[in-house]
């Protein structure tokens, strides 16, 4: 009988592999860091790290960190068949499937975390630079779009977080306001 | 030095490992007569064959094709790394990198072809349900969201050419129309 | 100066447009009902209500909630401009604004949530069949969607809560199995 | 009873809809030149432009640019009810309907389109930047989302077509040199 695999097991894992290849919660939190500090001058990396840490409890991030480093890890050993070990090892121009497979968690942080996810893509910030295969050893041909996305997830997790702590701050105000303006009325 | 794979090996590679995981353009289509015949009449199994046949010339299905089956067939002979060899041999229920893998192609076809493809997904119509890993022998946890996602795409682009159809007909008699009325004019 | 709104006036908003178009949480609890009791036969409708509920929490879901009623409400007062007029009346076929814009925060709940949700806007259960625009009176091409996108994330939450709350009884069970056996050994 | 409206006049309606916004067929293909022509220093203008036609072609496109462009003008004329007005007017940045609805059509195009379109988002290049509600006059705040997708998808297209056009020389060149050698050997 095939076993149920639990959560944990699932989320030992993913965190696992990702230090494995080289790619630890920090070198992401840096990439969070980078694109949120210009609009949150208070923004520390501890919150970074923290974002990016909540990021890597979703399992739909889980689940696409595995496959994703699978296929890499197998391209690597020259164990998958042709064509694709030569597409993969190549990391294609036009082979969408590392994109749609680290997009499909992103969607689930809002459009500024698909669009953050684009321009992560395309710029290769940080760690992402390192790990594009085109310029470094080893296969990476999917953990390149997996760190932009858990890293474009966590950005846009910081942006709505931050909007529910400037309007819980607003709101104390008014209402240190209004007590104030009912004691002088006293 | 890497090789670049040219484009019909990549379409030549596709269609054959369909083949060989036991899913023939014409089980695909018959999804689709079964999807669009309600809504128009004159819908011919030729036309379903020839429409599977076009969604199968997209880089972005075939990609998809390729790195799906590879990991149903790597999952057959045991040849993934835990937990992801549980999982996608059990087709574990919250694993998502099927769907989400089928559904990149899909969005190519416009919002008709996704809600077609949640449909079937669930429906579980014609071949689909053969393939479904629960209830057969071998592992296509990946190849039924696959199928899945064709037919989807399949069925999307005949609604949008019958309209197209539809518009040309009318054209044609509005013309007819208005040649009789200066015939008769005349 | 345009003024900022809170996320507040938001949340009620969304809410008080819902209900003025003839939509309850309870009408969307239902369709989650009948949608996950197959799986889960201890599930009530207060689970449903409650899972409704916190979709509804979400900005993103509010946000189409609003534009998509707008679009209905105008289209109703004939204030649209053509053609878009005439194509938002007449739930025109082929138009895919409706479903890519409630799509939009159906991709944050999973792959089941837009399976679910191309299921429900196939089969309009419950409610959603009601407001099909082609049926009834009044213009609810956006709207109905909008409600499947909520009751498709309501099911996908609860799919993903249930899995979590039988881990953490086995867990229990085992810890149990493990101090009887303690107990057994003193 | 309601109309059908023919494809012509959406597509005449959408095209018109642009250039009273103040965006220009040009405008938009300047953004793809400098997208691509990075990776194809042959590109020409032309080129670009053609590309963007074609994707203004599409169905998707248009109907997506018919509600965009409908909501701003509303929102200029202050005729969307509250808090709807104050958001779309202020360019809200966790309002993602703008981002959803122009994400809508740039899938069919592929991954690239996709990440594309999340970077021209974010740099704003060309007539984008000009478009930002929060630096000019008038409501724009669905027009800039629109701009950027149109020329993601037109850029993702030329790629794809660059390749498919490399893969056509090479056949002859290789086809030139087989002949070659057939003649030297008689």
């Amino acid at each position: 009988m095939i076993r149920r695999v639990h959560s944990k097991e699932v989320r030992a894992a993913a965190r696992r592999k990702l230090q494995e290849r080289g790619v630890s919660v920090k070198d992401i939190a840096e990439i969070v860091y980078e694109m949120q500090s210009p609009y949150n001058e208070n923004l520390t990396m501890d919150q970074c790290i923290e974002s990016v840490e909540a990021v890597l409890e979703k399992r739909e991030v889980q689940h696409a960190v595995l496959v994703g480093i699978e296929l890499d890890v197998l391209a690597e050993q020259q164990k998958l068949s042709e064509p694709l070990q030569s597409i993969v090892e190549s990391d294609e121009g036009l082979f969408g499937c590392d994109e749609t497979l680290a997009l499909g968690s992103v969607f689930g942080y809002g459009s500024i975390a698909v669009t953050t996810f684009g321009h992560l893509d395309k710029n290769k910030n940080g760690i992402i630079k390192k790990l594009d295969t085109k310029n470094g050893s080893g296969v990476h041909t999917f953990l390149d779009d997996l760190v932009a996305s858990i890293a474009a997830s966590a950005s846009s997790r910081i942006a709505h977080r931050q909007r529910d702590e400037e309007e819980r701050l607003e709101e104390q105000r008014i209402l240190q306001l209004n007590e104030q303006k009912e004691q002088d009325a006293v």
